[in-house]
C-alpha cells in the first residue's frame, strides 16, 4: 500500500521544520505544497510555498544560503515534515543575518515594561 | 513597545516545534492558541490546542511523557514557536512508542513497489 502525506489538514500545505544536520539546530519552519515538496526531493534543495507571495520559494536562491536536503521524515500523522539539511553559503538562514530564525525569547506578559522586552504572548 | 506573536496567519493558531534540549532531537510539532501558550508558560508543561478535538491538550497527561518547558523562542516573523523541553516519564513522546514522532522516511513516488515502502509524496 502506498502511504500518502496529509496535505488536506491545512488546505494543501504541510509545515516543514528545517534542522541543521550537523548541529541539530532548528533553523526555520516553512510550508510546502505537493509541488514544492516534489521539487525539493527531486532537486535536493529545499523549496517552500510562500503563503504571502503565493508562489514557490527556493530558500537561499538569491542569498546563496541554500538548504541542501540530506534527509526527510514525516510524523505519525503524516501531516508534518522534518527536513535535515546542510546550509550552504555563509550559513545564515535568517534574513536578519542569524543562523536560525528562532532568536527571540518568548515570555509571559509582564506588569512592568523593561527597556528590552522579549516577544509577548 | 510590546511585541505580539502573530496568531492571525493560521486563524488563532501557531505551530510549535518541540525539541529535546539534551539531544537536539525534534520530537513533534503541535499547534497552540493563545490560552494554550499561556498555560504552557505559566505551568511549565507543554499544552497544545488539539485541532481534531477542538480543546486544550496537555501532552503526556495520561501517558506520563510530559514535556517540561525549558525555553521558548519565536522566529523572525513571530508566527512559529520553538520549544526546548525535557521529556518526563519513559521519554516516549509518540503514541506509537518512539521517542520522536518523526520516524517515517519520505521518498519520491517510485515506479516499482517494494514490499516496505516509505511515505510517498
Amino acid at each position: 500500500m502506498n502511504i500518502e502525506l496529509d496535505f488536506d489538514k491545512m488546505g494543501g500545505l504541510i509545515p516543514a521544520v528545517v534542522q541543521d544536520l550537523s548541529t541539530g539546530e532548528v533553523l526555520m519552519v516553512g510550508f510546502m505544497n505537493r509541488p514544492a515538496l516534489l521539487r525539493t526531493l527531486n532537486g535536493g534543495y529545499v523549496t517552500f510555498f510562500s503563503r504571502t507571495r503565493n508562489e514557490p520559494w527556493t530558500k537561499g536562491e538569491s542569498s546563496g544560503n541554500r538548504l541542501r536536503l540530506i534527509s526527510c521524515q514525516t510524523d505519525c500523522d503524516r501531516d508534518t515534515l522534518l527536513l535535515q539539511v546542510q546550509v550552504e553559503g555563509a550559513g545564515l538562514v535568517c534574513h536578519q543575518g542569524t543562523r536560525s530564525c528562532f532568536t527571540e525569547p518568548v515570555a509571559l506578559p509582564a506588569a512592568d515594561s523593561p527597556a528590552t522586552q522579549p516577544a509577548e504572548v
